[in-house]
């Protein structure tokens, strides 16, 4: 059985306590360590049983790696970079698990002048609305997928081995390039994320905002449970992302046009059609997440 | 105690069959006579148990009635309220679950002259995606708001009843006034519902349609829940509060286009702006959903 011998893990987040819980149960990690910005975080990991050790400082950190994680917001990704150069010991592979990822190929490119055979990106398709070190849980993973993005240069070794890590964690792992992962994901994840904050957003500042969330219903909760997730990751995303966002936002406001036009001109005829459509396309679609 | 002696549901839906389950529960209803347009679903709701006796004649069936709640798609409401037209025996008392409610109260004037004494409209705020006679439960109301819009002229009595009816549920019963329900719940209901088929939409229309919902995480599985709502009951819902949802929707369109702008620019301090008073909106107002 293979095993990371020493995992670092930067930015011990609900993602990477729960990947750090997941393979500590599957047995297939020795030590670990928290790297974090501030002390609080990576001791809390350390008091809570998720890391053996910690320490503020990256670069010191990875280089006595086998495996590095990267579970920062996507803005922090390059200074994080930064600090491992140089620092990337030979047979450590790094790795990291942000929601956008044409932009963590292009932030290591900067940083190293090349994309380093040693990097193999990740997006463990994952996650709830809560946020941080205690939020982590085992199964989190657990027949959820995970998307690699590697690059033509990433080595067969490196690219084995991060399938091997999420695997182990009851993820299913596939490949996709790059810009399509982030196309994908601008739709199905970044625009609804953005939606579900504009509309609380919109309601928040309205006079009567306190009595108007009191009506609301199962339907309401649901719908905007993904604005109550951590606002610099998704700040993050979105500047990240932004290209494909916007192309995917306009094709939504273009349809928001229409649907607008239809409740304007009472076009019950059209609204039925989009809303039989839409219908039968997610019931369709439901097995998907009964995975 | 109370008891409601022969209760008449025009439309045994989700929320009408609902009703009868938890009021028989608590022993508030005697005999319940389905109505349907045709045969099958008012048979069904007999087969099941929810009703003694069944009718394809709002007419005929309310003549004898003690309590009549339609449960109809908004945009049958009319028709049935002119079947209803000097059917009424004098002491029953006549509801409805509608979504909107200044609607209800325009028809009724309509049909009936005026808005009848009998006659109090009422909103359960409480559903699921589901739809059906078959998918009703006796406990979708315990502890969600139901919302009367009585006129100035509806009985005291009536309006008595229906409270105490609805009470009876497990529910918590207010009044509001129409237009102001009906511009609550174009925001935190009828809008959020036009977004998420919309989305639902514009994405089952891609090329990659197939593809992109694999990537679909439980983010997106809750904010696309209520596209899988009922077409013909939203259809009628958004034709029959047109102006409110209109209102509702310009604010979110010009939010909506502030949040293209900073993603445009990738003004990130403005994006983490809006998410952290999103974030802090919703987490505030959690405790609704909690009850």
């Amino acid at each position: 059985m293979m095993r990371i011998g020493r995992l670092v893990v930067i930015g011990m987040g609900l993602i990477g306590s729960s990947l750090v819980r997941a393979l500590r149960d599957a047995g297939a990690v020795g030590e670990v360590v928290a790297v974090g910005r501030s002390e609080a975080t990576p001791r809390r990991a350390v008091e809570l049983g998720v890391a053996d050790d910690w320490s503020t400082d990256p670069g010191r950190a990875v280089a006595d790696a086998d495996m590095v994680v990267l579970g920062v917001p996507l803005g922090a990704v390059r200074s994080v970079f930064e600090a491992m150069r140089g620092r990337v010991p030979d047979g450590c592979v790094v790795t990291d698990v942000g929601s956008a990822k044409a932009c963590v190929l292009a932030d290591a490119e900067a940083v190293f002048g090349e994309i380093p055979r040693w990097l193999v990106p990740a997006h463990p398709v994952a996650g709830t609305e809560r946020a941080g070190v205690e939020a982590g849980f085992a199964t989190l993973f657990r027949g959820r997928r995970v998307i690699l993005t590697p690059a033509g240069q990433t080595a067969p070794r490196a690219h084995a081995q991060v399938r091997w890590m999420w695997e182990a964690t009851g993820a299913e792992v596939i490949d996709m390039e790059a810009g399509r992962h982030d196309r994908m994901l601008a739709a199905t994840s970044h625009l609804p994320h953005l939606l579900a904050y504009g509309l609380v957003d919109t309601l928040g500042r309205w006079d009567a905002s306190h009595e108007v969330f009191q009506y609301a219903a199962g339907g309401f909760r649901d719908f905007t449970r993904i604005a109550s997730s951590d606002p610099v990751m998704w700040r993050d995303i979105c500047v990240a992302n932004r290209e494909a966002l916007l192309e995917t936002l306009r094709h939504y406001r273009d349809d928001l046009d229409d649907l607008t036009r239809m409740v304007d001109t009472g076009d019950a005829e059209a609204l039925e059609a989009v809303f039989r459509r839409a219908k039968r396309t997610r019931d369709d679609y439901l097995y998907v997440f009964e995975k």
